[in-house]
């Protein structure tokens, strides 16, 4: 079925929708974009994916082109049409499209391009890899310096998952001077007995939405949270390791570079932290 | 007068010139691209251009659509539709569109998406701010890691352009630890004496297919060429600094974050390595 996806205002079908090869998101990856899941038809944390994308948009002095309810009714009609149970949408604000291509940004007259579209995922919340975990490579973060805004600037974090996938495994994450900064689209954790150890936040990492219901979550459930970089010698001795983001909510690591996390298995720290980050969000899924 | 662009194939009225939203160019900016010169409607250094274009392509394991003999006989078509005397011809070529967006590179099988368009730039070759020079900012270089490469994760550049604007100036140079690596789009130059000083070729740098030509001609006219970083603080203190770059040429470089250059005038080596360039590529444009 085809799915019907939002270009500037308009509910089309995918195969037209379309922008101009002068958008400055296809030139020059002037754009932000935000991950939303959807689980039960519902939309999980879309105020903390409005409030990031807001801060993006700030960063980068493009102007918002939506207000948040009317963002979160054009997500709920893209679910309602698509007939999404469990999935996620995406959606890409760019700074639009000045009719020609210069390195100077446009003039604030030129609207903001909007698009938004559907990924239906229908066991998104009990996908078969979240049993077994993933295998992860340790690859130099080349990525600039600024990641914290979140940009189209994805050619990168591609890169090392294709990396990845040919050492036959599931992701790849990052290391800047020693230390993990985080994975291809997600932040990354160890666990040392009772305490969860994640980067802190900076310009160096996403400051995923999902990293911080779970660090709540897990300070809520008595765990330590300690906030700082951590080397891969140090993962692969951890207890567990796991990942998360809006679309893998929480998921246990449990090969790093070749070595074994714990007992290479998922670990009870994450498996735990995966129902409740799912039991919780779904109560103010909206 | 409307342009007629070129996308996928077909030459199309501008205002018709689109892409999926689901093409990787607009998602994450897997492409490259390349900006070449028209003068006396001839294409400048075409097959530098098309070497480096080779070069990024392979470096991101993406097809070539298209040969060189059939890249060239486009641009020319471009350039007679168009009727460009003096201007620029933008190529950009993506991944292409999967139908649907996933960090995981396409099947081999999903063909590249291959977009040009003219710029016309009646006075191209004698601009009246080479006349004067540019005055630059420096600011530091957040870029990735592999600018060798001549992807469209162009927001910083952009940002750069943008700050050097701000404050009045013209372009930005990027400094990291220390030294300068190359401006906005082009790359840096200092002069001493009989020494043109440009950083030497690595990742960090676009290997500029004018940098090349002008380093050439240079050596073919007496000056010694040295390729090594400089700093901020021995560029303002040089004889003359200048950019070179396919849109700009050779272009003087007065003032360094408001300390004058040299005489604060464009300088000799410049302006006869300006007039070296354009006498020299005009002879070889096809």
């Amino acid at each position: 079925m085809s799915r019907t996806v939002y270009v500037n205002g308009d509910y089309l079908p995918e195969a037209d929708a379309k922008v101009s090869i002068f958008d400055r998101g296809f030139l020059m990856a002037d754009g932000v974009y935000e991950v939303t899941s959807v689980l039960d038809g519902k939309l999980i944390d879309f105020e903390g994916h409005a409030v990031r994308l807001a801060r993006s948009l700030a960063e980068l002095e493009m102007a918002s082109p939506i207000g948040d309810d009317d963002l979160a009714g054009m997500f709920r009609e893209l679910v309602r049409l698509n007939r999404i149970e469990q999935g996620m949408i995406y959606l890409q604000i760019t700074r639009g499209n000045p009719g020609d291509r210069s390195f100077v940004f446009p003039d604030a007259s030129v609207p903001s391009t909007i698009v938004a579209f559907t990924q239906d995922v229908p066991n998104l919340a009990e996908p078969p890899v979240a049993k077994v975990g993933f295998k992860v490579i340790t690859i130099p973060d080349l990525r600039w310096d600024r990641v914290d805004i979140k940009t189209t600037q994805l050619l990168y974090p591609s890169m090392g998952k294709m990396l990845a996938r040919k050492a036959g495994c599931d992701d790849s994450w990052f290391v800047a001077d020693g230390a993990v900064t985080e994975g291809t689209s997600n932040n990354a954790y160890i666990v040392k007995g009772n305490r969860i150890i994640t980067r802190q936040l900076g310009s160096d990492i996403l400051h995923g939405i999902t990293r911080a219901a779970v660090l709540r979550f897990a300070a809520e459930a008595q765990f330590e949270v300690e906030e700082r970089a951590f080397t891969v010698a140090e993962a692969q001795a951890a207890d567990e390791a796991f990942s998360t983001a809006a679309s893998i909510f929480v998921m246990p690591v449990v090969e790093i570079d070749g070595k074994t996390v714990g007992t290479g298995k998922p670990g009870p720290v994450a498996v735990r932290l995966r129902e409740i980050y799912l039991e919780e969000m779904r109560k103010t899924a909206i």
